[in-house]
């Protein structure tokens, strides 16, 4: 099924969140959900702002579980935001390290759970609607991976949320005309370092789950002794497929249909509209 | 936990087994059991005899249900006796493909499902009470194959069964005098190419699983419209760990401290009984 | 620079090719020619006919050197007819699986060493030139393997040289729009089952090598007392980048912009003339 | 043949010793050198310090060259004091990452380019040899990490180049009673964070080359133009297998039976006489 999150906040070093919590995402990687049983072990990455202009990438095409260079990093980097993903391959497309995520394209990197329903009849139209420039960018042979240059196709520099809409909308457009009546379940993380954006869609009534966390001053007031929190700044927000730990009132489902703005003071929550480009 | 099955008949691709049946070894790679619910993803093995004196091996670290090159193999070759494991790395040994089953030497195969307790602590002993002959080809660091050369070490050679005898006693002894009650759980699949031989142990009262199947011809009693066993030989047999497709009456469960031979001929059962070297 | 081998004739086990000669293909993996001294360490990969209706293949982006199951499967196998290739990895595509050659489209298998200059620019146009039914099967990101998929929606199964010629014709077509004068450089190597086809052909001066051996029968009547040669049966050719051994007269150099045809009977030589579809 | 280097000074990326020179580690690794005309592509490693109290290990076992998460590590981290080793396996080792180098154990890092001759026969009594409590930290085959936990076990902690020299006078001991005469080549990197030692021996007359760089005082004296010396802080050393640049003055050979010291401070140099634990 995939799990990502991302992160926003103060450095912190992303084990704490890839490996600590009582259902990290190595754990997630491990274990599926309760209603997929599946691991997520077709490969993983992390990507990190915060050290240079761009943000570094680590992906690998191995289980998360296992993987020694994973939790290395993990340990050794701080990281004011980064976003980590583990894989579930899906409709037959393969494991390899250009199928992972995140992707990454200048300052932005981008996870996706979900599908594009037939991909493999979607895939030509839909893949030739990237931008010409943007095309030799394409490396592996994902639905996700396409999605992410539709959106820098449809203006992801200037208008983040609009521009994943119009991918939506153009994606949902052209399946319509091969006959998929109701092809995208997306939850994506997005970011350009500065801003994680977060949306959760789909196009019938089976959504993919997403969750931010609490303000971590709400989690100060109610739980004033847990030392977690401590080190915590008061910015700190995580946006998850899954919820890490499993603590009442940290986390907030985020609507269907709508788009989440993590950035310095409050999250900002809008409807999100597949239009067409 | 692990996973394997060992097939003795006349020569099928191995895909029917690990990939046809309902609950296939692949299958069994990607869900663990209800009562462990964790994949078996940390790499596999196919041995197989019939092409040349000596079994040819195919191993890999990576996930068994991900592996398009084993899906090719099991697809082209034709085998009248094999041996496959998929893995779950325990006790914090590495993935790897020196670490995965079967392990060969010689004309043997060895596949092992099951722990030895402690290993870590136990390592150094166990490994040095290998044959100095025979230390060289141990190639990784789990406890399966050094077990595997203790067992050469022990007379696999001349008498298989008291050899894994001889194996299981040393290793409870050596044990024993580091303050390990109960250390090893064991289903052992073993093949000179010309038998089959399963051992179902644990020093413990909790023992992994291992089944055969029945005669072709009770099946044929059973279920006289089945097609599937149409093209059976009389002499087929399975031995797995876990039964590849839900038939009443298709798998007997080995007893606990039990060894199983199978060879042209009726099923051999004896006593498994540890014993010092 | 790549280097690739296709044998034809009585079954034979490939590791006779891939192992054991003097300048064996896995020894041309680990040391390219003296003009390219870069190894051809980017994956590997072996197609082989002869027991089921459609080839079997085997491939990995590791180093060909150094991989156990490689020298396994060539041990094991004995085929008729197999291609086996080393890649060189060209103009920043990337090492992944699916970028190893052989391609295999039903009974065809297709090798190539050389390379589409400016690739990332001509990307786009030519993929999208691929018939969209074929398109879906396009996984990797090589100019070779799109060239394949040209081939096959250019005709390849009614005249493999006929699309073949229409390939680099269209190739060329494509490049000189785009102002890349001298697009092309290629050795290819196909194969239904039945023949090999091999192509030696350039659009500028610098052309890949291609050799074919000499027959059977005229290397008896040089080398009388060469045991080697027993056992390989008169119709048995091998085609190669760059010879196995060198032996005066074992070996006669395919001419440039030429075609080859491998077949029961004399091998067959025409012209290679690239042509728009 | 392996090679490596070892920085030490102020904080830097290590792409720039890794990648930007003319004959950067990465080219070694992708062509040998003249002598030795085989790629290193058996695997790498980058150990680094300046993160965190214990040092950072990236290890893979596929060619460096094309490894990308190296590459954007390499990038993204800055380290004041790091160790990176390219290997070309030998001997018949195999090629796991568990057997890429740097070894850590604690603040330890070692890498080694060198062998011990025989090393099968030996193998099992240099093993035994190793403190029973590090024991299990061994978790790949080949010789340079037993060699290190050797001298983890004689003494490393305390008198690091004292520990090798006893682990050379053991290892030379134990071969001479199994009649391998001359058993050990090696240059071994070695550091705690705060210092990086260089060892140069080999027990018979060829020996792997070392080199250190001039101080950059020194540097700026030859080439007072030369900007690249501009960002490097004047106690910059770098320790190579193999000079990364070639520029007259710029590397000291290390001599033969020679120990090096890099530390805050001038360059320390002292023999290095095997002897007996």
């Amino acid at each position: 099924m995939c799990r990502w999150l991302a992160y926003f906040g103060d450095p912190i070093r992303p084990e704490e969140l890839l490996y600590d919590p009582e259902r990290s995402l190595i754990e997630q990687s491990r274990r599926g959900s309760p209603e997929v049983a599946l691991a997520n072990g077709d490969g993983f990455g992390l990507g990190w702002y915060g050290l240079r202009d761009t943000p570094g990438l680590y992906r690998s095409s191995l289980p998360a579980w296992g993987d020694r260079n994973l939790r290395e990093l993990s340990a050794q980097l701080q990281s004011p935001l980064f976003l980590a993903h583990v894989r579930a391959a899906s409709g037959g497309v393969g494991v390899q390290q250009t199928n992972c995520h995140p992707f990454r394209y200048g300052r932005w990197l981008f996870v996706h759970n979900g599908v594009v329903e037939e991909w493999p009849r979607l895939r030509r139209e839909l893949t030739m609607a990237v931008a010409p420039e943007l095309y030799p960018c394409i490396e592996g042979s994902t639905d996700s991976e396409v999605m992410f240059y539709l959106a820098l196709t449809f203006g992801l520099d200037d208008d983040p949320i609009g521009a994943l809409e119009r991918t939506a909308g153009f994606v949902e457009a052209t399946a319509h005309r091969l006959d998929v009546a109701e092809p995208l379940m997306m939850t994506v993380g997005l970011s350009d370092g500065e801003h994680v954006y977060g949306v959760r869609y789909a196009s019938g009534p089976e959504v993919n789950t997403l969750f931010v966390s609490s303000s971590v001053e709400d989690l100060r007031m109610h739980y004033p002794s847990n030392e977690g929190l401590g080190h915590l700044s008061d910015k700190a927000r995580v946006v998850v497929s899954e919820p890490l730990i499993n603590l009442p009132g940290l986390w907030h489902e985020v609507p269907v249909s709508a788009a989440l703005v993590v950035q310095e003071g409050p999250v900002g929550l809008q409807p999100f509209r597949p239009r067409l480009p």
